[in-house]
């Protein structure tokens, strides 16, 4: 691989859109693919996404644009997956190009839903990537925060830390600040976990709890983490860090996660169905409640102990009262 | 000790009016003490404190009210402090009925600025009380929001774990959930440090950084408690804990925290002085930056490594620049 490797961007989301523009103030070319043509064509003419953080304007010139994903997994070094992990699986059927000797990083937060994997473990075992070429980029980001150039700060991590390194390198900024970590397993999890927290803390506002309760359920929430993610790779790692602690804070305090609106209309009345009908974006920690849930609660395994995320699922997918389900989840925090 | 302990709150403050209002849950009567005798006067009167939770309605013939602190003392066998830090030891100069075989619990967050001890320790140095005898109410706890009895947990440590169970027992109801500990000098550490870190936060704030830092300075700020805890009192503890990492989240993220408030005015370009003159109540955590600060640099100690408590002390006592201060703490953050 050459010193100046080449990066793509497969996606065509808020969060997508926020990672080209921070390789944007580093590299001379950046490539995007996203499926949809018309937002393409869009960016080439008007030089923004007319879909996700419009504000954001692009020299059309530094990127190399494409809704083909093989002529961009062709292009690439190193590939950043940002696509929902709902259509994930979907996408990575059409590319027939080989991903052999590619470097293959995910900033999506969730599990493959077909699969029931951390979209890491994914790529090992469908696409048979070593481990040391699959990393995960994560926050505590707001897309929107990037895209007003706020202070933010990411954690890229890979088995091989050169690779974080070079990944990092390259999306550092006045306003990017990058640390690498080698807890790849442990990053994922934590990604996909705090969406189902967000969209508990959503349930609790919408229900009429208060800040006081809110401060209660996220310091229940790390702890619960914590144990989560430590049943399922054991390791030194400290739990508050940003990409886990700060993680959970930005988007379970946030009005603007669409975790926790989603959650906040389902405490205040909504069905799950008409809660979805009324979001045009996907609430990710919807799925991760079910695969997280279920992973869990494998026979073959410990459980941990999760009280938040079983309140979430019984609401989401047993059709349990969420003003119930909530008073007795208060009874088991402290 | 008759079986039903009688209990008075010393303060009239916002939290001392919420402590009030929890206690006439479980009692038949409650000791308040306060010296304001013109808000005395109007409880009596008009069933509510004129100044704060004026929405809290009192039944009058369930308060022993009084603006004599020795009658007070005299009263009850549990005495619960909630005066400000900064007037405590003015208030308890005033005390010449003695305090032997009282049990004193303390609901401030600050340190004694005349002596540099925390609550618990300096009752145990200049006023003999046994560590068994002297206990800590902590949050996450908004006073205003017990006033809406919008459910809210609260720790209650004592050495002496009956102690810490009866004080729980009297505070406990519908919307309010007690757990028990025996980390006093932890949660009062906690109590105080989390006051300086919800300036911080509103400081940063003030300065125009966004959601994604507030998450990144929280997470440091746990690290930095944690740390900083251990050094003055090594335990077992988890610091994620709703006593502690609870109690930071409800006032760092909260935009009604005074401190956060004082904090924003001074990110804004207020001066100190300035802030300090618009606001009506004390910003605890004015006082604790200065404490918190020299207790770590005291020659003979070995430090913690605090960031941030270092950043707010330069900015409200050597008179530096926020901006430059914030630029600086960001490189330190991770």
């Amino acid at each position: 691989m050459s010193t100046s490797p080449k990066f793509a961007v497969f996606g065509g989301g808020s969060w997508a859109t926020a990672i080209v523009k921070m390789l944007c103030e580093n590299l001379d070319e950046v490539g995007w693919y996203m499926r949809n043509v018309y937002a393409l064509e869009h960016i080439k003419k008007e030089d923004h996404n007319p879909n996700y953080l419009s504000s954001v304007e692009f020299k059309v010139e530094q990127l190399k644009l494409s809704n083909d994903i093989n002529e961009m997994v062709r292009y690439a070094d190193y590939l950043i997956f940002v696509i929902p992990s709902a259509f994930i699986y979907s996408e990575l059927e059409k590319v027939t190009e080989s991903l052999k000797g590619k470097v293959i990083f995910s900033a999506i937060k969730g599990i493959v839903p077909e699969t029931s994997l951390i979209v890491g473990d994914h790529f090992y075992t469908h696409h048979n990537i070593p481990f040391e070429d699959i990393g995960v980029i994560t926050g505590p980001c707001h897309a929107e925060e990037v895209a007003l150039e706020r202070l933010s700060y990411l954690t890229i991590a890979c088995a091989d830390n050169e690779k974080a390194k070079i990944v990092a390198k390259n999306l550092s900024s006045d306003y990017i600040k990058c640390t690498t970590s080698d807890d790849i397993i442990g990053a994922e999890y934590a990604a996909m976990l705090k969406n189902i927290y967000a969209i508990a803390a959503g349930i609790a506002h919408g229900l009429g709890y208060g800040d006081n309760f809110q401060s209660v359920l996220m310091s229940n929430a790390i702890r619960e983490m914590k144990r989560y993610v430590k049943k399922v790779h054991k390791m030194k790692r400290d739990i508050n860090n940003s990409a886990y602690l700060g993680d959970l804070l930005v988007t379970g305090y946030s009005v603007f996660s669409r975790n926790r609106m989603f959650g906040n209309m389902i405490g205040k009345g909504y069905t799950v169905k008409s809660a979805q009908m009324e979001m045009s974006m996907v609430a990710e920690g919807f799925y991760a409640a079910k695969s997280a849930y279920m992973l869990n609660n494998k026979k073959d395994k410990k459980k941990a102990k999760t009280p938040i995320i079983n309140a979430v699922y019984n609401i989401l997918y047993e059709n349990k009262n969420p003003k119930k389900v909530f008073k007795k989840l208060t009874e088991k925090l402290n």
